[in-house]
Order: structure tokens, then sequence, then C-alpha cells
């Protein structure tokens, strides 16, 4: 694994903990922690189970006894780790965004697709919020005609964590690292959920960005905080904190509003918003489908619920649905606990694990592919250039 | 009263009732009613208490009795009947939206602003959203400074009486009645809403307007289905019902959804959705703010509760407190029932029948005033026009 | 009508407005309003609209032009005024409880019985939480057998009016007044409402009272407040207020907490509670009722909607339905606005009216009769009973 | 650890989970694994991480090189074992409840208490409900003082895996093997959570126990499912399943429902109901607690949130707060993920074990220990001993 910030220790939870509750084909070794500060990383190798530990990520994909490469590294890093591993031959599961450019993510597409003919590699990006039980409940009901066809998306992901205009420049804020704001950060989510549930794809845009706080105080005294090595704790990951006391400010160079309406290529209309100045909202990724015979409404932070109406049942019985997704009978669950038991946020990344190997063993195309991840970035980029052009709407890609 | 459908059962119901609950400085007298038809209008007048009826609005107008002229008809005959009624020296009360065309609103306000200097009469636009305890509530937190800095409106409002592609063609759905299709109708309360509760105004807006069905069945057999005389029956009013088994369709010419981002005067951006397509929304009016200090969501379909979210309170008791708005302590509460007591759709007609009332006597301008209900109409054109120009940001009026 | 506190501006409005959104078979006058001070009851009868005043209750039983008599005095004057009233041929509405002893009511329903022959005057009990379209549609949902056979009941009516223990000495917190505290101010709903909703009775019960605040301040200063003509506001009737600065205090003489357990007729158990000191909570009247086929569960506080659930869906479809009953397919919803518009706590007393008047020109027996009202009181009783006998199961009457 | 069934799949994913979030002063390391079933035990080991496993748990006890002996079997056995145990000097964690009759939970206590001064060994019950965020957060708000004195509690645990008549006869529903049914299983969680909360202990209790269905069939092709192993899957352990098409049914020999009223020792009444018969509710474990100064409502289907009412609050601002508890200020949240991302139910045993662990390094009585889970026992069992009295109010012990 690449990395060891916040979601190396949620990427680590998963593979120790897949295999306990599900019976997979093959066996996850958690072998090489990969970081660029030797004592940090072995710091972390040690809490979170690592065997050995490296600072170059290019041991990783020279070692022969490695087969999978993670990379949970800032967007900045990603092209350049997963292509080379993906030549080497080695199956590549990389977190979202997949890249900070959509240049990046053409060539990680292409890398991918060059490797599963070439060496039988597989390529992954984790969009894990898809993989939570309500959600992919909402895309098997969406598949089974349970709403009809599609009428209209909304679809949001509101945080709050940049509502004090204190809050530390953290590497989420430098355009260089992060790439973007909560366009890549945040949108990302809302528009593979959104696509994932309802099997559209977004065909053009027409959006705006915005920096609500232009400068930030800079986190002296904690550099790691600016890095993608991050402290080794999973509440990290360059979101939140304080500032310790630093009075110099440095330039946010990202977006932290995004606001956007998109045209599904079926013709029909979604609106979107990606916020982290969203007052009160701690982690509200929302989707809501309306359909011709019914409508879903997700949100994350009641993750164990999916609302589901059903339009064609009788007319004085009709209403949201608030399904407790935690029965034997929803996605995942069979492997959980009891009927009624609620599971939480790392769980998505413990089904991806599960998911990921599967399809490595079975010889399958993990979903979803890098060419997934590559066309959320193509539409995050249009979203970009239309923000630029007064928000005319924009094809994607 | 001109009108008499859905909203002249409303209005009718409170003139009778305002002055019940509440000590009124004059005492509204129901003298005359009028509709085009002699006998649907009759029977209007018997059921909600009208003393005379009348089939030419300009009676009502040149009759010296009458001090107040209450217009519940479509949009397309407002400008005619407030202008004339503000030159004939009446106090005008006029439904939203104040017009059709910002042209005409125009007018009116101009009408308006003469009137009150020459004859003392006063004019008000019905947007009686303003006027539940809730969001006169969320007004005045907003300007106690409880939410500190608006940093961002999200403002929706979704309705599903559209969904089935066989609910019949209405005079709300034919541009020449109602002018527009959800902007007018459902857009223009966001708007208004939105405003009301942050004291700020729209400046420029990028918007997208669809109409999802664009043919529905007519209704062969109720013709007053298509009309602003509708039926009497409160429950009327062009919204829902079937076609009655016609099979002849006719062209829907307006919106039946309308998507924008709004710019407001300070800067603030915020997101409109207006809809009658939302499955399983049967009327959720829904404004959250974002501020720097705190946030505040409102849902029409809770409308006895305010969600209120303190950004200062000590971290480990933050989040939204969903209050109650039915204590003596919240607005227009004290005339209603004891402390738990839930008001319904109808209590906002009656408290702007009071403020309406209040404000004539005491020769004070009430509020929103037609100059308001123009600026909301420029909103909307605006939205119409960055709609024909590929949704580019374009200037309010 | 006999009493003009807060019930007494309840009945009026409904009287007043119900013929306007009903087609009613006759038409009520609001004709006399009778309370003891003279003064205050002409105030009274002016405000809503009653056209004569009198001082004695006498006087309204023996005009021949009164055919209907409305009684909203505290329960300790019920039996004396609904007997007479009666017995001159009177039809007699009377508020809940119907007594403040079962003796009382068991003399009621007796001379209920005798009238309906002798003269065919009709008599019913005011338990208008039946009557929202919520309550009635959960009660058709039980009978059409949509949660199968019941197999619990919870029935709580919580309110915190009483949490401040300095809350003045109000006539409902003395015995001689109000015969009980919250048992037959709210539990007397609960024990309604879960009756009517399931079909079934209560056949014994084991209870506890308390009384959790001893004493409280004598509203020196305003004596209204412990008389059965309040203050002609709709908001007063003895609930809540302040004393005024007063410092003598006097003893509570009922009970602020009730909490019990019954069994129905059909072994069916049920968990009862009614408090005045939930703090918090502010008219919450809660039914959940559980049965093998699925389970509904009700909120006052949230009066237009319904949860069903719905135990024979597919298994993963499964979840509490947030039926909005503002449809025109529920009970009374024709009559009122378009679909998702919300009706409020008043509306209860407006299909109260309907239902009442709709069964005198039927020459049918209005629901709930005496005989009803005597029932609640006798397991009422039953649970003082019970409560004075270290809450021993206790059988009903 | 003895047993491997669903709570050994709970205690074995905390003990690997707690040292990787948390720094603990001492590192647990899975040792042995014992079950009556050879294969069964060594399929679990294998799942769940054991190094070792064995058939007697005598040989655990045996051992010198095991510290902790971590009890996950039924309630029949957990006496002798614990005992066992605590006498060889181990360190003990018992699941709940802690024995099936008060007269064992008195020994176990007493062990508890000689091997304290003894051997140093340490013994705690696994109250697992306590350790959420939320439940520690409430508990800690109302020391702080930010309900004032407690007035009222309500706590309630409701499921229904048992409303299916046809539901097998499981383990749990077996007097010998469970002691109780809902009473041990459900109402000593409500019981102990209630009291943990408040910091108040229940000395008097007027109860009810039903059994609803008398019958059920015998899972006669998987015998396992009424034996304490179980089957190794998080998901078993007695509940819900089906019989697997048998037709020979058995008696239930425990309580489905349980009701009863308690007095706590400062005389605050509180109501209890346990049921698994509550149609619609999954794992709905909830408290309420109402003070002079606030409230507090907790409910276990929604772990990740907490409802606080604070009373002292402006009155146009006051209702419950819904406090999402993922921020770094609530109990146990700093190991975690960032602000607002949800935890499940697995976690309170990472908790648990955390403290566990914290406690027996630091040579301090962990908590609840088993005089904790005695007085829970004696709760229980007066509620036996009132019902089977016509629910007379019983004194605890």
């Amino acid at each position: 694994m690449i990395g060891h910030g916040f979601m190396g220790a949620a990427h680590s939870q998963a593979w120790r903990v897949a295999p306990r509750f599900f019976d997979l084909p093959l066996q996850p070794e958690p072998t090489l922690l990969v970081g660029r500060d030797a004592g940090r990383t072995a710091a972390a190798a040690a809490k979170w189970g690592w065997a050995e530990t490296a600072t170059d990520w290019r041991e990783a994909v020279a070692r022969e006894d490695i087969d999978v490469i993670d990379i949970v590294t800032p967007g900045a890093s990603h092209a350049e780790i997963a292509i080379a591993a993906l030549q080497a031959g080695k199956h590549v599961l990389c977190e979202k965004p997949l890249a900070n450019t959509a240049d990046e993510a053409r060539a990680m597409a292409e890398a991918a697709a060059v490797a599963r003919t070439s060496s039988g590699a597989r390529a992954m990006v984790g969009f894990t919020y898809r993989r939570l039980p309500a959600t992919t409940h909402a895309r098997n009901l969406v598949a089974a005609g349970a709403v009809g066809d599609v009428r209209q998306v909304r679809a949001v992901y509101l945080q709050d964590w940049l509502v004090d205009a204190d809050a530390p420049l953290t590497w989420r804020l430098q355009q260089e690292q992060a790439g973007s704001g909560v366009l890549g950060d945040l949108a990302a989510h809302a528009v593979d959920l959104a696509q994932y549930i309802t099997g559209l794809r977004l065909s053009e845009v027409s959006g705006t960005l915005e920096t609500l706080v232009p400068t930030r105080p800079i986190p002296a005294d904690s550099p790691a905080a600016a890095t993608d090595d991050a402290d080794g704790k999973a509440h990290g990951g360059g979101l939140g904190g304080t500032a310790g006391g630093s009075e110099e400010r440095g330039p946010v160079t990202v977006d932290d509003v995004a606001l956007f309406t998109g045209r599904f290529d079926t013709g029909v209309l979604g609106s979107f918003e990606a916020s982290r100045m969203a007052t009160g909202r701690k982690n509200a990724l929302r989707v809501e489908i309306s359909g011709t015979r019914g409508a879903l409404s997700f949100d994350l932070e009641d993750l164990n619920f999916l609302d589901f109406y059903d339009y064609t049942a009788p007319a004085d019985r009709q209403g949201f649905t608030r399904i407790m997704v935690t029965e034997p009978a929803h996605p995942y669950m069979e492997a959980w606990w009891p009927a009624g038991h609620s599971l939480g946020y790392e769980h998505g990344f413990v089904h991806q694990a599960k998911d990921f190997v599967e399809a490595v063993a079975a010889g399958t195309d993990p979903s979803p592919s890098f060419a997934d991840g590559l066309q959320v970035q193509e539409v995050l980029d249009a979203v970009s250039r239309s923000a630029g052009k007064s928000s005319v709407w924009t094809p994607v890609a």
C-alpha cells in the first residue's frame, strides 16, 4: 500500500477485516507499506499491521511477491504510481479521484486497458460509497425497475469543516497536491454515486466553482498536514484540525463550493452541489432519484437506511418507506450481524476489498474500472471548463 | 375578491378567520365575489360567505363601499385588474406571481407607487409562505445574527402532481393563462422565501428550464379546469385531477422543472430547483441557510418545525435543533392554541390577512410590496433568459 | 355552547368552518354562548361569533330554538348540564373526559340511552383526535386487515408544561375542578385513540399515578385561570402561563404522571403513559400498533403523517412508510386543500362538527357515544383503583 | 474465549481491532478458542483469527499463558466458567446477562470480589451499549447537569424477529439455555443503559411478562441453532432464521414481551418495555430521560445520533438538538474517522475491549463490574416475581 494517511487506515482495516467476514477466494496479506518519512511509515505499519515498510513506491512495484498495489496518496501522484504498477503486472486499487486531471486519468485508463490484455492485471478506482448496503440496494432497485424511468436526479455532498475561516491550510486546500477542492473530493462521489445508482452517464454540464474563504492560516508547526503522509491517524487526512496558533496565512487555491447542473445521456437533468461550507452538515452525501414509478433517497449521515417511494402503491398508502438495510436480504448483510445491527463508514471499504479480491480471483473486471474513474474525471473537468465560461453548458470529454 | 378557485377558498377562509383570532384595527367584510360564470360564482359565494356576486371585476372596482380588492385569478389578468383598482384608490392584495411578465409587474409596481402618494391606497403581493411561524422566525433569527453572515442558500420547491404523464392539461400548464410553469408557481415562492429570510436580493442567475412531458390529455368534459373559475372547491385550482377519459392530447407550453443557480447582492451563491416531477414530494418547499455562525433549515411539509444549527454552541452539543414553532414565543402563535398544537397550510393566509389589514389601518406599506413582487418577477425573467442562452450567467433586470 | 375557554374557541371555530368546507345536511347557527361572568362571556361571544349570551346554562336548555348543546366546561359540570339537556330533548356534544367520575359518566350514558328512544336526541363525546386524517386512516387500515391481528399497543401522551416547578396552579391542577390530572386530560385521549384504532376494548389495567411537584404558586391576580371561564383566548385554558409573581403556593391535587399497562379483551397487552413532565415533548400523543402483518405509528406532533409498516412486503423493501395523509384518498381530505397542504390541530374539531351534524341529520348514533365515553372513564377509574392497590391488575368496571 | 456464536464474532473482531485504533497499554493476543464441537470450533478459530482451539473450557482456565477469559456462551454456563476462571486468577469478561438467575449472579459477584483482593483478577460484564459515543455522551451530559434532576425515564428495547409465528425454536427461546426471553436478552440492556445514563438504581418494580406465541417449529435439521456453538457466523446466534421445513413444534418457554414500571432510588419513575414482537422495529433500544433542565433521547437504530433538549435555552430556540456524535469532541471518536463518518454496532465491542484492557493494565475496576451485573439481574428477578404476583410492586433484591 502506498500512502498511510486517513485513507491508509481505512484501507488497512478493510484488508484485515474482509477475509474474516467474507469467504474470499484469495487471502490478502498486508505486506509492504510505503511512505516518504521512514519513521512515520514504520509507526503506521506497526499500527495498521503491515509487515514491512519502504520509502519509495518503486520498491513495491519491483517486488515479485507483491500482487496488488493499493494507492492511497493524494491525487497528484496517482498516475505515475498506477501506470508503473500496471506495467509491472500488478493489480491496482487506486483511491478516488482517479487523478488530478483528465489527461492523467486518461493515461491511467489506457494503461489499465493495456495491462488487462497483456498481463491480466486488473485496475479499480475506490468509489467506496457504491459499496454500502443502501447504495447497492438503490442501484438494484433502479435496475429492477422499481422507480421506472429516471426523470430527475438530485445529488449533494455537504460538509462543514471549512466554515471556520481560521481552519488550517492543509494539503487538501492546495491545488498542486489535491488537484481541486470539493470538486474532486466530494463532487466526484456525488457524480459517481448518481451515475452508479441510475446506470446513466452525464453528457454535459453547466457549473460554478467558488472559493468563499480565500486565505487560511498555514499550519507551521505540523508540516505533515500538508503532505500525503499525514499523521498515521484514522481521523487525520487533511480534514479539519487547528492551525496551531499560526498567524501566517496562505492562499486557498481550490474551490470550497461547487454547484452544477448536468444532463445525462438520456436527457435527464440532475442537480449537483458539493460544499465544505454547509454549516451543520457533517458528511451529507445525498442522492435522490425521481422516476416515473417511484423514487429513492439516500443520505450518508444515515447510511443504514434507504428511503424508497413506490408510486404504484395504493394511493392512500404511498409514502417514503424508510428501509433499514440491515436485513439478510440486503446487499453484503448476510456476512454481518443479525437484523437491525448497524454498519458504519468503514464497512464500505471492507466490501470494496472483498469485491476487488473476488474480481481479481475470477479474472473479471472490477467495477468501477479506471475507465469509470476517467469518465467521472471528465465530468469534473467539464464542470471546471463550464465554470470558466460563465456556466455555459459544456459537453463531457 | 376577484376569482374563486383554490386560492379564493384560502383567501375567503383567511378573511373570515383573521378577525376571530387577532384583534384587528379594522373589520374585513366579505362583500362582493367576482367570477366569469354567474352560476358558479353564486355557488362559491354561498359556500365561502360572500354577500354579493358579479361577473365583471370592473363592478368591484367601481363600487364606493369596497375598499379592498383581493385578486386571486391566474396571473394573466393580474395587471389589468390591479392597476385599475389602484387607480380607483382601492387597496389591493394580489396573489403571486405578481404578473406573468416582468413588464406587467413593472407597470403594477409603478401603479402602486403612484397610488400610495395620490390616494394612499396600499398594495401587497401574496407570498403567504413568509407568514408561517417557522419562516418568520427564520427571518428573525437571521436578522438577530443567529446564523452570522449568510454563506450559502439552498431552496427547492418539489411537488409530484405531474409525475403521471396522463395528468390533465389544466390552465396551469398553458402559457397564455399561467405565464410559466414551475417558475412562476413554485420557484417564485422559493426565491421570495430565500430573499425574505436572508434579507438578500438575487442579482444574477444561471438557469435551465425543462418540460419533461410535452403533451397531456385535454380535460374535455371539465372545461372549468382550464379557466380561472376552477370549481369553487378548495382542492381544485388546476392541480392534479384526472382527465376524465379524454384521449385528445394538447401541448404543455410551460416548464415542469426549473433549475438555477443565483448570486445574491453580497456575492453569496444559492441553488434553486422547482419541480412538479419530484416523485413522492408533495409540497416540499425547503430552504436551507448556511452561515458563519449557524444554519437554518425549513420544509413546508413539516411547517410547524424549524431546524436551527448553532455553530457557536459547545462542540459536543452542536446539532440541528428541531424547534417546534408552536410556543407563545414564536411569531403569530400568541393568538392560536396552547403550546404544541399545530397550525396548517391555511394559517399563512390568515396571517397575511391580518398583516395586510394592520398595514392598511396604520397607513404603512405592507410587505411584500408590489415592488418586491416585481423584483421576484425580474429574477424569474432572468432565469428564463439565461435558460434561453445556454445557462449563461444573466443579470437580474 | 356552555363555556368559552380554550375549548370554546376550538369549538366555535369548528362550527363556523365546517359548513364552508363540507356540504352539511343541516346548517349550524351559533346562537347562544353561556358563561358565568357576563362581561367576559360577551367579549368571547363577540370574538367567536355567537349571537347572544347568558350566564346560566339552564337558559340554553330551556330555549326552544336551540337544538344542540355543546358543553366545553371543565369536567365537574358535565353531568348536570348534559343530563338536563338530554332530558330537554337537545342533542349534546360534550367535551372529554365525559365526566370526572365513572358514576357521573354512567348517569350521562344512561340519560343518552333514554333520550335516544324518547326524544331522538343524540349525544357525542369530544374525542377529537379520532377525527384527524391520520388517525381515521389508521383505523381504516386496521379494519382492512393491513396490520393483521393486533399483537401489542403502545400509547403515550407527553407534554411538558409542568416541568417548571413554578408553573401556576390552574384549575387543571385542582381535583374538584378537573377530576384528575393527566389521567383524565391526556390518558383519556390515549385510551380512546388506542381503542378506536384497534377496535379493541381494555378489560383490565395495572397502573401507577404520581404527582412530581406537590405544590405550585397560586395565580393570585388572575383568578380566571382557576375557573372554567378562562380568558376567552384560544391559547388559555389552564395550560401553561405564569403565576404573575405570586409567592403563595397551594397543593397540586391531581396526578402529573400516569403509567399503566392494559389488557384488551382479546388478551393483547398495551402500555400507556401520560405526562405533563416530559421535557421537550409539547403535544406528543403517540400510538403504535404492532400486528401480525404490519404496524402503524402516529404522533400528534406530526399530525399530517402516519407511519405504516407492511410486514408482507418483499423483505428487502420493508420499512416504515411515512404516509403524508394530505391526499384526496385520505379521510376528510377531499374537502380541503390540494395534495401536500397540511392541516392543523383545529381541523379535528371541524371534522367532529361535521360528523356530529351528519349523524344528527341522519338520525344515527354519533361516535364516540356517551357509552364510549363512559367506557373510557371506567378504564381511567380502574387505573386509579389499581394505583391505590400497589398496581395490582384491576378489571375495568 | 469460550464460545463462538454471534457474540464470539463480535468479541473476536473487537480484540483484533481495538489495538489498531487505540494505543493500548497491553496487547491482547487471541490465543485459545473453546467450543464443544471440535470441527466447528476449528473453523471458527480460523475465521476469527484464534491461534488454538479446545473443546473444554477448563483447558483455558488451566493454561498459565492465558490471562483473560472472555465468556460468550449462553447464560446457563456463565457462572461455572467465570467462577473457575476468577479462582484461577484470570481476568474475566463475561457477556450479559451475567447469569440466568440472581443466585448464580450473586455467586459470580462474590467470586469477583474475592479474586480482586486475592489475585488482583478483574471481572467485567458486557453491557456493550454503554460504550457507544452516544450513550457515553448521554451519561456525561447527565453527570454535567445538562438535564438537571432526572424526573422520568422511558426505556424500550423493541425487535420483531419473532413476529412470524413460524420462526424457529432456537436456544434463545428455551428457558434452560437462555434463562429468560426478552427479559434477560433485551430488558437487561434497557435497565443497564437507563441506570448507567442516569446514575440511578432501580429499587422496586411492577411488571408483566407474556409469551404471545406459545409454540414454534423445532429446527430439526440444524440442531446447532439450539446450542451455544451456533454456527460460527456473525449473523447467527439464535436470532431469526427459518425452521427448515420442520413441522414439529415445541413449547416456547420464555417471555417474548416484558412490560414494567420501575422506581429508582431517588423516587423517579421509569417505564420499560422489551419485545421481540414489535413489528417493524429491528433493534430499537431507546432511552429517554426527562429532567428539570433538559432531556435526552437515544435510539440504537440511529446510533450515531443523540437528541438533547436544553430547557434553559431561549424559549424561541428550544427543541431537540440532533447531535451527530461523530466529532472529535465525542467519546471514543478521537480514535476513529474524520467528523461525520459513522460508526456501527461492532464499535461498542471495540470500545469495551479497550476499556477492559485499560482497567486491567491500570489495576482498577472495570465498569460495569460483576456487582453491577448482579444488580441488573436482581432487577430482572424482581420483575419476574412481580409478574407472578399480579404486577404488585416488588422490591429489588
